[in-house]
């Protein structure tokens, strides 16, 4: 039925199931120009509404680049940490949240909110469909990377206004998502937020409803 | 350097490239569920900022359902056409935008924008985190169904109140996408949209910058 042999169909359910946000364990190997262009091209692959491409990809591996972007992880999380009390708060502070001084590449994934390209094809009934193509190519690379044993970790407690001073990306373009990209020692079998006991994960039954919706 | 073997990491690239938006060419062989299952607990884990899984999953069989769909897309699509003009608009009215009816499963994927699972972690700088965390759900899913034969076509053309009354949706869920998911004939080697003319794909190179953003 499918063109897919049982190992290639095995490896792809592999790596989903073994793509972790990666915020712990980054070892400082290089990334090749290589092996980079191909989990990029993965996520140039990404379905797109009307073709449209909407994503542009800022690949950062400047120390000093990278360090501006923590200082404003740091702002932001100190920030974030205040709407906490007690236990809670505690626990927040010992989550380790974002690796960007360990990964050797940082990547600014943005996004082209009204592209040219494409002619604007699905784009009047749902307009949120380019930002949606561009997350698609997000994850697509996510998955790449993991079968190159790159761990990707996205970090999202940095205020945007500051990656836009700091990456000089224009207001016409959104910034979906900054990324650290970098080989670990190790890849976690659980996501870590479950392993710290942050959150549990739901079954897929709860997630999911046939025929109409209907609460729970 | 990786724990995945060559062949493992071909197989997730040959997914990723063959992985089509599918609108014609469905076949109406029924789909098990153990394989539905298997797609959607690939969804299922996705990356959910906080571990929050905001991701709703509604399956539609039935076919009365899938028709008023169907005429829901039917009026989306004769707004959509008079935008445009000329040569463009009759290009896109010989365009194949949707498989509702060919494709014996309807997914309709929503997203609960202010989950209480994952306790607002990553939430309070980037609040669009959750829809985007949906989404990479979704493209987990298409690369899925892609090794299990299945196409999947994303259908944007329709208006989101229309599926929010037959799907019997609370206004709290946002609609991220309505999918259509059916075994197909053949894949094609590219995507419909640069094969019929409508838009041609660039390259890796127009969307990459190194260090920062720039004008070109």
């Amino acid at each position: 039925m499918s063109d897919f042999s049982e190992e290639e169909r095995a490896a792809v359910y592999r790596a989903i199931a073994a793509r972790r946000d990666v915020r712990a364990g980054f070892v400082p190997d290089e990334i090749s120009d290589d092996v980079l262009r191909r989990v990029l091209g993965a996520a140039h692959r990404a379905p797109s509404v009307g073709l449209s491409q909407p994503w542009r990809f800022v690949v950062v591996r400047d120390v000093a680049t990278r360090r501006a972007v923590y200082d404003a992880f740091e702002r932001a999380n100190a920030t974030a940490a205040a709407v906490y009390a007690g236990e809670t708060r505690e626990r927040y502070a010992a989550l380790r949240l974002q690796g960007i001084l360990d990964a050797p590449v940082s990547l600014c994934v943005l996004c082209d909110d009204d592209p040219q390209q494409g002619r604007g094809l699905g784009r009047q009934t749902v307009p949120e469909t380019a930002r949606y193509s561009t997350v698609c190519a997000i994850q697509n690379l996510w998955l790449a990377a993991r079968t190159e044993g790159l761990g990707v970790g996205w970090v999202s407690i940095i205020d945007p206004a500051e990656l836009r001073r700091i990456l000089a990306i224009p207001d016409r373009l959104a910034i979906v998502a900054y990324l650290c990209i970098g080989y670990v020692s190790a890849f976690a079998g659980e996501p870590d937020l479950e392993r710290v006991g942050w959150e549990k994960g739901l079954p897929l039954d709860a997630v999911l409803f046939r025929g109409r919706y209907e609460e729970r």
